[in-house]
């Protein structure tokens, strides 16, 4: 480990291209002019004042750009981490209350030490166990909620806040009567011209374009005496260093938010790092790197008054696409926000909080996974119950609930699987030195005295019963010709002490039977194993060959072909 | 189903021959004299009096000869289940008042409901769950306890009961100068003649030997007077059918150990019903029948006040040794305890307590496993740890903590090997069409542009990143003359959505890279996912191959050697 891979900035500062300048400096402006309105909703989403989410896009953004090791990745708000904050914080103070404000920064405080303490751990490889499944469904439902809680902007409706999709619908719905008009129409306008924008003219900053309006509307026709809720003052200046309160207390209540946190967060950071990571060839993504770096920015951030902060999915492929290519875009963008923050605050006094619910809702049901449950149905039924389970207790029991019950699912089924395995009774390939399953090609040739298994998984002690009862029952079903049984090894990847149990009462039982055991195909740390215990002494060396037509012609001719092949079919390791 | 799968004993009483009768005979006798002494023993473990252990010796017995597949288990009392009876009793009532019986008993008919629920749902699959290091680690834990527990018996000295090891120790030794002389002299005789006898004559009925020369000794010197407990008067007289005090609290407290005991008992009769099966030819045992017949024996055994029972391991072993052919021999030796009941209790008044002591730990004792740790220091380090922490937590924390303990430990051992399984780079055995990892062989030879893979595990969720990462690794490693990348996919034992994900993003980065991906040896099952997720077809029908050397040779030639094969190789079920 060298300082570069600590500092990552060391790699690519003093390497700076000058051809580099250009895409950096369009591609920060760019997103800092996203990240203005994303902050202001993203802040509302998570129950803070508006100026919290354009403080966490400040310092984590500068933080991150010393640390992080994908070049494109924008961190700042992000709207899954924001709804946890909101359900996680809710749970201890009132939305709105000092004492709120200051636990959602104790969040990114905590959310910090944990990515930290990860990523120095060397526990990155923790998020390889979210599949697929459960990550589409954990983003659907999340998406959902996140959309449904903005219906209260939309429509200008008093309802509460909820991470339970079914309380939100039945508050929505037995309110939706009492809506403002005029809000309602800004948002449905906004929504019109958001998704009209994303569609016919990619490049302009369409969130821009509705804050525009929505400010000009409100101001020109006083729209804010007729009901329609607006942002209001937001306060001018740089965040002021600030230590975060510590309460023994709080910290021990909070501890499962940021432990979700931490993990969400770096799931989200670490998945469009890496998508981004295939286009380019001059920087690596280091898991557990970006672990330290993201706790960096969040530990950090937090005595700057930001809430928990990570690379969000649509900033950092804006950023790709408008050809970033070093820290500096994060760098520009960061000043982007300074420059906001130092002069341009009271701009969003009159912004309408529609237009904002608006930006969300386009955002997150963007989000919305249509596609890998339409794959899944067609050639992976049980992964498309674990996207779906997961997706139902993330919308309706709760975010942590839900990634936590997909993740014990997938490993269930799993480990479900693997004790029941796939079992194939081999047949010589007319012709040919080749054997495959008699069950799917009718031609292959069965050899009266000569059994041939190929067990498909891992020899373990979850499945030593199954594999013992099934070749006992095929055994039997064979009747006393059986004389040969060849184990096709090529499947056993490893063999645990349950296995070496299991093989050699396999052996005791067909030697007792007058049937002489063989293997073929084993790999080397099988072969290890073997050695170590004496299984393979005991069974006879000579019984090991290098594939099933060698031991068939062993077994027909009673002699081995050649012992050129002794070192393969028999070589161990210590 | 048939009537016979349900009803065994229609399969073997019809079908009786007379040339078992002599064995069942001597076998029902040896054993029924056995249980005796051994029933009063394990009530004593259980905190229970003597009778209950001779009741629970008589009515199960019946039973499981009716239902049960195994002609040669012995059913009744047990040490393990006394001892996990005693601890979980315990905790919710004084040891010797007639509450504690009371749930005793109804431990024992909430047992049977669960085993026979378990049976009929066919859950016996998951006993496979425990492996040897588990099972291993937790029969010397409970030897332990459960022979540490019975010095107080030996030494005549007055400790509480525990399950803790830490606390049995620490009291026997604070009590140990309190020891009484002739209680500790009975008790150390017995067990050196019980040692003598099990080693030199193997048929004698030990136990009842020491019972017989215990008694004599206290009735003929009067050692009752001289602080020796003995056993006291025990009631004459079969169980009279009562039915069991349900009580819907006592019930919730006593679930998990219900469910601990179902398991247990379960585990322990269904391991020596096999290993004893495998000597005989004219029966099998089925372990979902299995669990009704003992959860039956169970339920039926409460209403005759048995407390839980199951099949023993010494028991079985002596009974098969003495030449039982079918449940017959279970048959006599109920009677045996019948007899006993009716007429013979009031022999064991003066029986002392040290020689039950002396009996139970010379027996378990003997459960004490030193052989499975010796084999897996030598090749299994891992499970080796698995089987001394399922030890420690079983002698220090609980039974049941012990267990679970040892099973999530496995199955995350389980997993966690596979995220990271092992992965060869294949090269040539000179002059054969094998192919082998290059770094167990170093005569291999490797061409530079072709790339042959094979990743030993199914490939999942979990390690679907582990396998992309290295592939790009050695792609980087290999550089730009690598244009042909082999996966061999003969460790694939299936795929699960993640991983058809994975691939299609593996012959994305190739393809941009002008590497062309091919695949060898895949399953039928593999085969099936990747027709039906449409990868064959993107990836190219004709680069699937039946073997190494095929794929090599058309990429060395640029032709299939023949299209005879497509029909192996491209084949799939819907």
């Amino acid at each position: 480990m060298n300082l570069k891979s600590i500092l990552p900035i060391l790699d690519w500062l003093p390497n700076y291209k000058k051809d580099w300048l250009k895409g950096d400096i369009s591609a920060g402006i760019t997103v800092g002019v996203m990240l203005v309105p994303q902050g202001i909703a993203y802040a509302m989403i998570a129950g803070l004042p508006p100026i919290y989410g354009l403080y966490t896009a400040l310092i984590p953004q500068i933080i991150y750009a010393i640390f992080g090791t994908s070049r494109q990745l924008s961190v700042g708000p992000v709207a899954m981490d924001s709804l946890i904050v909101a359900s996680g914080v809710a749970a201890l103070a009132e939305i709105g209350t000092q004492n709120f404000i200051e636990f959602a920064i104790l969040l990114a405080f905590m959310m910090g030490v944990l990515q930290v303490a990860f990523g120095v751990f060397r526990l990155g490889f923790l998020v390889n166990f979210l599949s697929r499944p459960v990550i589409s469904g954990f983003t659907s439902a999340a998406a959902l909620i996140i959309g449904i809680n903005q219906f209260k902007h939309l429509f200008g409706i008093d309802i509460g806040r909820s991470n339970k999709i079914q309380v939100l619908l039945k508050d929505t719905f037995s309110q939706i009567q009492d809506s403002n008009l005029i809000t309602t129409t800004i948002g449905i306008i906004s929504i019109i011209i958001l998704v009209y924008l994303k569609k016919k003219f990619k490049k302009t900053p369409a969130a821009l374009v509705v804050v525009v309006l929505g400010l000009l509307a409100v101001k020109l026709f006083n729209l804010d005496q007729f009901g329609v809720q607006i942002v209001g003052s937001v306060p001018e200046g740089l965040p002021s260093f600030k230590m975060p309160s510590f309460s023994k207390e709080i910290i021990i209540n909070l501890a499962p938010v940021a432990l979700t946190l931490s993990f969400v967060g770096f799931l989200e950071a670490v998945s469009v790092a890496r998508a981004i990571e295939t286009k380019h060839t001059e920087y690596k993504v280091v898991p557990n790197q970006e672990l330290v770096a993201l706790g960096l920015s969040n530990m950090i951030g937090s005595f700057f008054q930001s809430y928990p902060a990570t690379g969000g999915f649509s900033r950092t492929a804006v950023n790709d696409q408008a050809n970033a290519k070093t820290h500096l875009a994060s760098l520009i963008s960061a000043s982007v926000i300074g420059l906001t923050l130092l002069f341009l605050t009271p701009v969003f006094y009159y912004l309408p909080k529609a237009v904002l619910a608006a930006i969300i809702i386009v955002a997150v049901f963007g989000l919305l996974d249509f596609r890998v449950p339409k794959q899944l149905l067609t050639y992976a039924k049980r992964d498309l119950v674990i996207l779906n389970i997961t997706l139902i207790i993330t919308a309706m029991v709760g975010i942590t609930e839900g990634i936590i019950s997909g993740v014990l699912l997938s490993l269930g089924m799993l480990i479900y699987k693997s004790t029941k395995p796939h079992i194939a009774i081999l047949g010589n390939v007319p012709n040919t030195h080749f054997y495959r399953n008699r069950k799917r090609f009718k031609d292959v040739i069965i050899h009266e005295n000569i059994l041939i298994v190929r067990f498909d998984a891992q020899l373990h002690f979850a499945n030593t019963s199954y594999f013992k009862n099934k070749l006992q029952e095929f055994c039997r079903y064979k009747g006393s010709k059986l004389k040969f049984l060849i184990i096709d090894g090529e499947s056993f990847n490893s063999l645990d002490s349950s296995a070496l149990f299991a093989l050699n009462e396999i052996y005791t039982y067909f030697k007792d039977r007058q049937v002489q055991l063989a293997f073929t195909g084993l790999k080397g740390p099988v072969r290890d194993k073997m050695v170590k215990s004496g299984l393979m002494k005991k069974i006879g060396e000579e019984y090991f060959f290098m594939s099933v037509q060698d031991a068939v012609d062993y077994y027909e001719t009673g002699l081995k072909e050649d012992t050129k092949f002794y070192k393969y079919t028999n070589q161990a390791n210590e």
